[in-house]
């Protein structure tokens, strides 16, 4: 079975075809700037890879152009839409009512739409992509996996918040959680590799967005981004935990508007607004070589980090292993130090020289001696949404 | 020495004056509903005790009453304001300059109104209690005890946010922490009891208003209220941490303004918002008769503390006791249950019978194999003001 995984971001759209269940990667790429006349495209099979900069307006023209590079006579991978045979869609927000992966109807469009104000970037993007491949791949099933699904285990006492209960029972005021889809892949990993299915895992994902999810017996139960991919960890660019009070303080005292306190949260502040450096890495070189509001803001993120695991270990009342996964997590070795450092109390001791290796597979980085597992596992959340998709499909 | 402590709310002045260092207590009052026809003042020394309910304008009023009350010829206690050594005023919020009690002079008051934008329900209420217990009571020497000072040795990596660094540098956005007189008077208490000053604390202040600290060899080193005393716990009317993008959510799409949320967050949230009830003992009553929302919102405030429990734990790399003070803290026994329940993995296992028993002294609620002490320490935030300032002037 060919599925192709399309991720439409807010300017971007993400793609990949697999065959499953072998799970063999076709060809994958990615759009980028989507809605100026420098848009990027590229195009990587077995073979051929393709980047081009050229003008793409908007989605539709997005996916149309993903689908002049898989029909490509010479250096394409299909020979028809109908080569295609399901569409693993990415959704952001599935609200409460979509907590398992689902094939896509109009009621389920309506849905989407429905939550775009919870997801503003995210779900009408999504919804242009659905849209989109339902007319140019007509015999293809169309399915949605939503990125809150894995979090919908989450009790009510974790995801409420303690505002007057109308906000929760009648205008969806809640504790969503994100990044589920990368969370459910690496616990199963961690699952696996642990071969126990009953344990108290926390993954810890740090990409561009970062989020932390206490999992107990393989089931979400708290997670750190709650109503809004906004709070929690300190994000690329996104301040994550703040107190609200600082909102009220900047409209009444500092002279902001509402709206440019909300585009500065979201995209002003984090490692970005400490540092004025936006990748980890280039923080991580100034920070070794003196820059000291770099190596304070490693420290800042670090420490957020480790309260959330003393909170998710109260939470589960245990502590089988963490797991560190996504760009920054599979990759930089010092915020898994910083994270890690001081923690004997909770049985979490890192092998500085496991920790230092690189490898691209599962691996634990922790001593011997270290009751708790610190475990590296890469991410990989086209292929579990290629996985979902294929078990509802067969 | 008698000191006077003046402890001015947004509606009320509570007062007591002590006689130091005995500590006896000479006589003790509040001024209540200040703004309202109908204000209460009370009155209690010794041998008499009154109350009365007439019109009180202002705090200018209230202090006056008090001022009365004091030198009454027949019920009162002194019989010239000369009987009055010193004036201890608790001072909500002294930024980031004034860590440790003060003697109040002119810079010192200029100091308390410039902070007043940081805490406009209380500084300026103590401003009028300074300036018109400097009218009245002229020998007496004027000092402020600020609600912040215990928390001025919370490092940088826990005050600040993840936002613009100008922000923090320039407009004092940053973390201040607040009840800090509880907290260092039952840090204080938990130490001499535990017969060691290197210990790891965590004191769960739980009255009106809650926060919770973390304290490593008798200093704060972490705080769940931030940079106003709004967020961490759950609170009588409080709502505690939420996720900031509720606030744009509102605005936007609910059609809330601004101001009205701020006074839902502060005055219809925490348990208020959740059951409709105020008053935890209503509350617990309710839940025992079956009332679901009721016991929901007292899980909810329970698994919050929990999870700052666990985090304060990371913080410190050790934990030796937590402490329960204020009036739920120290009252209620469901609360501590709700709270300990399930923390073994933290060492943490409450005697059922013990915590049943009420006692006004310091106590221990944990199992004899609790290796992590609970104790319950009553606060007394005047003795510790009126101790501060005694140490102070002498």
């Amino acid at each position: 079975m060919n599925i192709l995984i399309i991720n439409s971001g807010s300017s971007s759209i993400k793609y990949q075809l697999l065959n499953m269940p072998s799970a063999q990667i076709i060809c994958a790429g990615i759009i980028e700037r989507i809605g100026s006349i420098d848009a990027i495209s590229s195009f990587t099979s077995k073979d051929h890879k393709i980047e081009r900069t050229c003008t793409i307006n908007n989605h539709r023209e997005g996916l149309e152009r993903i689908t002049e590079l898989l029909l490509d006579s010479e250096k394409g991978v299909i020979k028809s839409t109908d080569n295609i045979d399901a569409i693993g869609h990415r959704v952001v927000h599935g609200g409460s009512t979509y907590t398992k992966t689902t094939l896509i109807n109009d009621d389920v469009k309506k849905s989407i739409k429905k939550l775009s104000p919870l997801a503003p970037l995210h779900n009408p993007a999504n919804l242009v992509g659905i849209e989109m491949a339902e007319a140019i791949f007509k015999n293809a099933q169309q399915v949605a996996v939503f990125d809150t699904a894995f979090h919908g285990t989450i009790p009510v006492k974790a995801k409420q918040y303690a505002i007057p209960l109308p906000l929760y029972d009648e205008k969806g005021v809640q504790a969503y959680g994100f990044h589920g889809t990368s969370h459910k892949y690496v616990s199963e990993k961690a699952n696996a590799y642990l071969n126990n299915q009953k344990t108290n895992l926390i993954a810890i994902h740090l990409g561009n967005g970062c989020s932390i999810t206490a999992i107990k017996n393989g089931k979400s139960i708290d997670h750190s981004m709650g109503f809004a991919p906004s709070n929690g960890l300190i994000m690329g660019t996104r301040s994550g935990d703040i107190d609200h009070s600082i909102i009220f303080y900047m409209v009444d005292n500092l002279g902001y508007s509402l709206s440019e306190i909300n585009e500065l949260l979201n995209k002003k502040s984090g490692m970005l607004g400490l540092t004025g450096y936006n990748d980890l890495r280039d923080i991580e070189s100034q920070a070794s070589n003196g820059n000291q509001k770099c190596m304070l803001a490693l420290e800042m993120n670090a420490y957020r980090i480790k309260k959330y695991i003393g909170a998710y270990t109260a939470a589960m009342n245990g502590l089988d292993a963490i797991i560190f996964t996504a760009g920054i997590g599979e990759n930089s070795s010092l915020m898994r130090k910083l994270v890690c450092q001081d923690m004997s109390h909770f049985n979490i001791v890192l092998d500085d020289a496991k920790n230092d290796l690189r490898a691209a597979t599962i691996r634990e980085v922790n001593t011997i001696d270290s009751k708790v597992k610190i475990l590296v596992v890469p991410t990989n959340e086209e292929l579990e949404i290629a996985q979902q998709v294929y078990q509802l499909l067969t």
